[in-house]
């Protein structure tokens, strides 16, 4: 079971998480639970670091912040405690969690069970502290914002758990945004693939890495609210799913920007020459188109970027004008990406028609499309991203 | 160097005492820093625990609280690097600084100083997190309130230091309270002594356990503000004092509570009857008279207690009336108690006179009177406390 910041975020709500812990315990489960910190403290942490140096050592922002879920994970099991379910707190240095060296934003090589078993068969609930471990230099590490979700799918795979519980302020994955769509339906199961491109395509219910380290491992996953007492959505493997849908749901983000390079040469390692700077320069290009030459000789290269990266992608660009030789750049920061995500399609053709003839009807230009086995991206004009959401979601017959 | 929660209650003043430490390596010390938390820190985390549960596992309290400390920790360490200093935060179980298991109040065993001697060879100031340590079942313990003094005392004593600096709110250890006596002196200088029968006796600059290190290990500590740029008190062995004071100054503490019991029988084995079962109950008895028994048959004991633990002495000597056999309990939880301290006093008779004549002049009544080598208490009505004290400042001319 894990529960994030707001889900901890007073002694009130501490409580109503440990009389969910102990009905999990009553109905014979052994049960380890991973706590984020409470809300807004990771924020306060932060922000006392950034304010004694901007570039503060990753090291020691990482002993001031993992402190935050240190004493959440010890709130939680005096509260378990006074409720009669026997529980204890764990460090990530206790267990422990072993990551790699970049501080700030570590990532996990390895749970030690060997504790934790022993005490989760003495029938004890342990309470563990998420987002944190322990680096080869024998400091705590963080996982980055978020790194929560990834260290309970971690420790539910390590522990070959029956399922992993992401306690969370929504009640499950809706096949599109209930404040775009109001019809959105909340599905009962998704895929661990539909998950991560949903993930990765902006619907913030889970972080990517988790999905990712879900499916490697293949824990289930399910995604429900911890103020109600709603069953969630189940993330699971496509062959637990019976009724697989053509489309199962409908992603937007409108954090994207645009990037035209108009005239370059059309030559053998010209997209080298351009992605190679990028991808050094730590910026991820997610779309690229390069249209087919006309005269053999100049094409035009079209690629996207997150918006908080496309300032750096110019600077990058504009420096390797010479190793390029682009004639203009032409950049657009009002677009926004629409997905349509399903296993379904990949047995069926004619989704990505549908797609562009829902669109066509709304007089919704296309400017760049991705497409990948089970999901369909197409980039638009921002102020149409609603519009194109709402239609997608009927044509693909999602409308509750 | 030891800063407590007021000197880094803030991030103006961790810059502050990033400065003073910055100083300090500037000299050409190899510096230590142990920080507490910052102000109000630890008692918002000590609510948190006990309104979860009053009877909290000590374990858990110990994981909450300990944050504080750890968060300080980084904050300065963050703060010195960026005035170009090096410097690495050290938690307790990462040096190790080992303890024993009695959580929420252990006692270091053992500082292991391996790694902080490398790396303050490297020129590196350690910034460790004071009032915690490891205790046996690798869990984190805290050493019980006021425990970033010894903490210091430890590290100090362990790394054979010259000197262990305690910034404080305070600028030294002075004759007495300057605010019952405004000519109150700064001490130079004063035998650890000395200084523990002062701590102990309710001057509240330094913690017991903390000068019984020192003294123990043989410590220099020096007392100082962290506020102010002046020298403060150092507490040192008795033979680096040159001039001994027959009186060093004069304690007081109001927290006192006394009972006596009527006509017990004047027997062998009557003090263990009452006092064995109050030692068992943890309760902490001070002062003890036994009149000299009129009639061989019985005698009236009186002692005093903290007025914390009055109500729970009273408990245990009711329900042990039978085994006592006492006729009748007279308390007073009106009364304080007073004391001149001095190791001059070793080596001089009538310093006892000189108080009783004092106290006599003013016409106050002496309730009980208990000395050691080095010092004389008094127990008297606590409405006559701050007159007490002044006379016997003046008495024996501490008047600046």
């Amino acid at each position: 079971m894990k529960f994030g910041g707001t889900s901890v975020a007073d002694l009130e709500r501490i409580r109503n998480v440990a009389q969910r812990v102990k009905r999990e315990v009553e109905r014979g489960y052994q049960v380890a639970v991973i706590v984020s910190a409470m809300a807004g403290e990771t924020n306060k942490l932060v922000s006392w670091a950034r304010e004694l140096s901007p570039l503060h050592d990753a090291r020691e922002y990482d002993a001031v912040v993992s402190a935050g879920e240190q004493v959440t994970s010890g709130l939680l099991s005096i509260a378990l405690q006074h409720i009669g379910v026997q529980a204890r707190s764990w460090l990530g240095w206790q267990i422990p969690i072993r990551t790699s060296g970049m501080h700030g934003a570590a990532a996990i090589t390895d749970v030690d069970t060997h504790l934790l078993e022993e005490r989760l068969g003495q029938g004890q609930v342990a309470v563990i502290a998420g987002f944190q471990g322990l680096g080869p230099d024998n400091r705590i590490t963080t996982l980055g914002r978020g790194g929560s979700d990834t260290s309970a799918v971690a420790v539910a795979a390590a522990l070959k758990a029956e399922r992993c519980d992401i306690y969370t302020d929504v009640d499950g994955v809706y096949t599109t945004d209930p404040r775009i769509v109001p019809r959105a339906r909340k599905l009962e199961k998704i895929s661990f693939e539909e998950m991560l491109e949903m993930a990765s395509l902006g619907a913030k219910v889970l972080q990517t890495r988790s999905v990712e380290l879900a499916m490697i491992h293949g824990v289930p996953v399910q995604v429900l609210s911890s103020f109600e007492d709603a069953p969630g959505t189940l993330v699971c493997d496509e062959e637990e799913i019976v009724e697989k849908q053509l489309v199962s749901g409908i992603a937007y983000s409108r954090d994207e920007a645009k990037v035209t390079l108009i005239r370059v040469p059309d030559k053998p390692g010209i997209a080298a020459a351009i992605f190679g700077p990028l991808a050094d320069a730590g910026v991820n290009v997610d779309m690229i188109v390069q249209n087919v030459s006309e005269d053999g000789k100049f094409t035009d290269m079209t690629f996207t970027v997150g918006r908080a990266e496309f300032e750096r992608a110019i600077h990058v660009i504009e420096q390797n004008i010479k190793s390029i030789g682009y004639q203009k750049l032409v950049t657009d920061k009002n677009v926004s990406k629409v997905s349509v995500i399903g296993i379904g399609m990949r047995a069926h053709a004619g989704v990505a028609q549908s797609m562009f003839r829902a669109l066509a009807e709304k007089g919704i230009n296309i400017q760049v499309i991705s497409t990948s086995e089970i999901k369909i991206s197409v980039l638009i004009a921002s102020e149409f991203t609603d519009q194109a959401v709402r239609a997608l979601h009927t044509a693909y017959g999602l409308d509750a």
